[in-house]
């Protein structure tokens, strides 16, 4: 094994370490997040960092880094109260890869990445058509990581579009069956191929 | 598309809804959760809920619940300040997965499970030997979710233990050649494939 410690870590070429520790943490949920601001410009970004916080009420976190390339994404989110997570499909990972180009404000990710927006009735935030899997959320609350300056965001889940052959008779949706890509580290993505699902883990079973 | 909101959730049935929301964010890393308490009690516990949160320095996030089945994970990071994320191989998922039942205090989930501890002289809780990727994390600070109280704890790291052939010249370790697998839902493991690694976006590229 290749066994690295701190001092290793702060002599890292600085485009080596953000490979290196985007990596460490695995594979990761390849999604676009969807919001509008008050001018209603719509605005799309790739994200990995969204993380599932609860079933009851269904919560889910997101974290943001407002300094850097996704920024209008959590402008957006704080000033609407609304976004969207749209999983991405392996026909359009390439077309998804793309909105995190360095976009001036007046475009729209959805123009430049080819993706169509839609809407809903229950808030303003764009679904992405082409996406297989769609959630629309509510801001609930956020918290600030005092070591860099992120931004933890969690926001229920207030509506869910998903196709119908996704949807298992226990309620687990089959992501793969859906065509979902994983993400892991800044670039590289993946399909799945099914190992098994487990049952319930009990002691001594 | 079936299209839910927030009535279609409140009527859901407590295992369908759980498998529900525990599918909707993707795709997520397959980890276990090594540490050790002041006796000297090893324990270790399957996650999903391992997030980036930054490479400078170089931070994880974790999905806790206090309240559920390894709260002595949460626990035993207070306490001691330490702790390890072993990512899983597809050799021994379902003994990982197994780790996930309710074992008395007494019983360690090695033991339990088959997995053989390990340590290192930078901190004291206890490595996977058989994981092929693994991470040594010092406790940073926690933010409680006020909407239903789970914990999110953040940790520096500070070692990492990788295969050599896993890491590439520009510092991605490649999960699929170590052999790392990911996991959607609550228990459904699945290997990858890779679709490609993207070039940096620019606008117009």
């Amino acid at each position: 094994m290749i066994r690295w410690h701190r001092d290793d870590f702060e002599t890292m070429e600085k485009r080596f370490r953000t490979n290196f520790f985007n990596s460490l943490t695995g594979y990761k949920a390849a999604t676009l997040i969807g919001t509008i601001n008050a001018a209603e410009q719509t605005n799309l970004a790739i994200f990995s960092s969204v993380v599932h916080v609860g079933a009851n009420p269904p919560l889910v976190g997101l974290v943001c880094r407002p300094t850097s390339v996704p920024r209008h994404t959590y402008q957006n989110i704080k000033a609407m109260g609304y976004y969207t997570i749209n999983h991405i499909h392996h026909t359009f990972f390439e077309q998804a890869h793309h909105t995190a180009a360095r976009y001036s404000a007046e475009v729209s990710e959805f123009e430049a990445a080819q993706l169509t927006p839609d809407y809903s009735d229950l808030h303003p935030a764009p679904y992405v058509v082409e996406s297989p899997l769609k959630i629309g959320l509510q801001f609930v609350e956020e918290h600030e990581i005092a070591a860099n300056g992120t931004i933890f965001v969690v926001g229920q889940v207030i509506e869910t579009l998903l196709k119908p052959g996704s949807l298992c008779h226990d309620g687990f949706v089959d992501l793969e069956q859906s065509g979902i890509v994983t993400i892991s580290g800044l670039d590289s993505y993946h399909r799945t191929e099914t190992l098994a699902r487990l049952p319930y883990a009990k002691p001594n079973g």
